[in-house]
């Protein structure tokens, strides 16, 4: 037991991260389940499909869930009046600013977490009041920091910063990572891609296939000039990276960009046309399990590593 | 003890990088004086100097230490024949193809290690015969891979890959970095930065100071369009940058670089005109202290941490 397992009230340190098109009932269910903490990935949902799977994941564990809001989405209010109207017992939020809502989810007996990618807002959360921090490294699929920190640094750099407990997020998909990412100074993780491929997960199968043919070098940070993002290489990305290459304006990048191309890519699975979030870490995964599967063969890991560093003298 | 401590011979599994314009002879036996591996970074020399570095390491340890050679280098031929007939036992290759110099060091009797930042350059590195192979993340200063993979995500995917021991880089500057490369699956780490910013390194004084004052978000990878290289954000590399954004011809990059930048900024102390190559670590890096303190802060860092990760059950 650390301080993130009782904060959550979760058997092991590992949290679901709530992604859009990937992180429905059916998987935040079966992650919570199996010991760990599912969230209900909100940002690709309204507010109606979000009570929809608010209600299906009540219905399907006693355990404890929480959502995920990203706060510059325009249903952010809603869903906040949501989660608190549902009696939701975690809230995680993530780009924006951490001290808008997490008064009034607080007041609400709703414990806070909020995701950064650098040391000044984390410290920003900390002012907030927030409970908990995941600060996710440059190695992370989807919406990332302008610093390019890896996690590998950041976990430490936030560390030293915050006296709250730290979730480390970004390129951690395996109990040796797990165990590297604790042996930083964070007190539980929170995974991402690895879920993605998971059977559970609401991402289509054409896009989970492609996930465990990625190797080294087959994501990239991409459309950095409105807000990095890290994508799985394929034609959308390329015609994306051609065109900020040759020093494009805002305006053509947001034309190629045009509307729904997560959805078209993660949820139905056009790998050419559609925006692929996905970490670096796809290159280590290699196949679709149950998330109950995968939080128990990380589990099982990270123990192994720890008892073959246990061993190690010098 | 490991593979990589019996394969070099050291008591701690930790070497310092072999850097351009900081690790001549005094940094180097400093190193191996106090159980690590030093390295000499034979990149900014000429054969004259290479050998003058190592008669003064020879006379200043009776430990082993090494010579890296970036075999790009124009002068890499003539140091391989100085490695060879000075009797250096190990060198670190980097910066070009393994296979064309392994074979006559390794016939000499010396132990060769080579550096990689993805994982086919790791299997060509094992079929060269290489006794030992260094994976360097993204986070790492100086050049760097093409396809940005991190030192979290690069290191477990270069283990499963390969048998011959696995030494990590990027990001690793205190004991909980090298726990956690050790958990991931290396058997040693490199660490550069921390040893730019050491009392025995040549570094200029302003450059090292300048790595203290050093945060989050302070270096980027940079000159994209020839080699990737990280730097520590300046003048010289604002400039960069915005010509690089507004899709500069090779031709145009390559004049604004010029010549002589690198010792201009990290010997000469030139924090505006030069360049200055460090990794994301040195946020993390606030004093200038011996190597030998920095040794034995790190391993008694990293026992402190494996503890910790002993007494935590879930």
């Amino acid at each position: 037991m650390n301080r993130i397992t009782q904060l959550l009230g979760i058997k092991y340190p590992i949290i679901q991260g709530g992604m859009i098109w990937c992180s429905g009932w059916k998987l935040a269910s079966a992650v919570s389940n199996s010991g760990g903490l599912g969230l209900i990935g909100s940002g690709s949902m309204n507010p109606d499909i979000l009570l929809e799977h608010i209600t299906k994941c009540k219905n399907a564990t006693n355990k404890p869930f929480g959502v995920n809001i990203p706060l510059i989405f325009p249903f952010a209010e809603e869903f906040v009046n949501i989660v608190i109207q549902e009696n939701i017992k975690v809230v995680f939020t993530s780009a924006g600013n951490p001290s808008k809502w997490t008064p009034l989810l607080k007041e609400n007996g709703i414990t806070v977490v909020h995701v950064v990618a650098n040391v000044k807002s984390a410290l920003k959360c900390e002012a907030s009041n927030v409970d908990a921090i995941v600060a996710e490294g440059f190695e992370a699929g989807g919406h990332n920091g302008k610093e390019e920190t890896t996690t590998m640094v950041l976990i430490p750099m936030v560390k030293k910063a915050i006296t709250i407990p730290l979730i480390a997020a970004g390129g951690i998909g395996t109990g040796r990572g797990m165990l590297a990412a604790m042996a930083l100074g964070a007190e539980g993780v929170q995974i991402g891609s690895r879920f993605v491929a998971s059977l559970e997960s609401s991402a289509h199968a054409f896009f989970k296939n492609k996930i465990l043919e990625a190797t080294d070098g087959d994501t990239k940070l991409s459309i950095k000039s409105l807000t990095p993002v890290r994508l799985l290489k394929n034609k959308f990305f390329e015609e994306i990276e051609a065109l900020e290459n040759k020093g494009a304006s805002h305006e053509e990048v947001v034309n190629l960009l045009g509307k729904g191309r997560s959805r078209k890519g993660m949820f139905e699975g056009d790998l050419n046309e559609g925006e692929l979030e996905i970490g670096q870490i796809s290159g280590l995964i290699n196949k679709i399990e149950s998330a109950e599967e995968i939080i128990s063969t990380i589990i099982s890991e990270y123990f192994q590593a720890k008892n073959e560093l246990s061993n190690l003298e010098f």
